[in-house]
């Protein structure tokens, strides 16, 4: 049985996809649940995930991501666009849902809420607007680890310019901006940084035991 | 077999942790080569991530922390600290660490940590601040989900005050700051919030199709 470790040393960051695999139905729902249930402050989960097939789209972004032909190649595109100018109505939305998923009433959470919104919502905009955008991390995180456990290969992409996808896709209008790209899909034989070693800091350079 | 979906289940984050039980060495080495291995920005990894074992330490970050029962409770506190002003010399580390991995000549690479450098040194100190705090949260991804495999249990933490910590710990000197925190062990039985329902936005909430 493969571990998680042995899914880490097996993935990197596929330079060239093979055009003709396609994810099935089944893996890329197996991927969506694995985003879905990412961790994120207080659970909140303050962006979008935006999952491109159409190849006109797609060709218009792979020219906002400086040519880079995984955007074109890969199985799937993914954006993670975190919310702008998160707020009151994303912490009732929030606690709405607790209120239904674990039936308890609304009226019980408002000391919850209350705390959601007072340490949340009188931060500068540009500091909740960073905020949002680390949670997105997180899921990329989620997407990475669980497609390496079904063997499908991602290319994480901070390569990108935002402000061209967020007008390709019309994202200003929703509140959203382009915070990660990642493309899905399969390794092509010809990749030759497949057979890279891995670089990693040592233990030595990285961890601080105190 | 588990899969990544039945450990993301198992997970939450842990109100009270069981002070009596320790993670053995073993399952920290796994967790620390999980956190090792993450992905980051170009590769570069730039952060430390430091354990905090030392109970004087743990007595004073819990201070900084807001008074959260679970960095003292936890086996370990796990603090992941972003590199600040990263630039010319991290770029360096890095491709000689490459370099050396790889077998390859420094002076081939040199195409490659001339486009690092263009990309990176430019930018803003705050934004290239921002973006190696970015990182931390995908190497927080690999912690919560390497120790998810094992049944460790993990609790990430944005509540805390970083001046403190980075006060507490000299992270300042260090050219470090306190991004995130993580407590890691085993749940308390007590810990009713354990048996709640997780609490997740929709497939139709959370993803666009296009």
């Amino acid at each position: 049985m493969n571990t998680f470790l042995d899914h880490q040393n097996w993935r990197y960051a596929t330079k060239k996809f093979d055009a003709a695999k396609k994810i099935t139905t089944e893996d890329l729902n197996t991927l969506k649940e694995a985003i879905r249930l990412s961790s994120s402050s207080y659970g909140l989960q303050p962006y979008k995930v935006i999952i491109v097939e159409n190849p006109e789209l797609r060709a218009q972004l792979q020219s906002a991501a400086y040519g880079q032909t995984q955007v074109v190649d890969a199985s799937h595109l993914i954006i993670f666009a975190n919310e702008l100018n998160f707020g009151e109505e994303g912490i009732n939305n929030f606690s709405k849902n607790m209120s239904e998923t674990r039936g308890i009433p609304l009226e019980s959470l408002q000391g919850y809420v209350d705390y959601m919104k007072s340490n949340i919502t009188g931060l500068p905009e540009e500091t909740r607007n960073i905020w949002t955008s680390k949670q997105t991390y997180l899921a990329l995180g989620n997407l990475l680890n669980a497609a390496a456990e079904l063997k499908i290969d991602v290319t994480p992409m901070e390569g990108f310019v935002p402000a061209k996808v967020n007008e390709i896709l019309g994202l200003d209008k929703l509140g959203l901006n382009a915070s990660l790209l990642a493309t899905i899909g399969y390794r092509h034989d010809e990749d030759a940084t497949q057979y890279y070693k891995k670089v990693r800091k040592s233990n030595e350079e990285l961890f601080i035991t105190l």
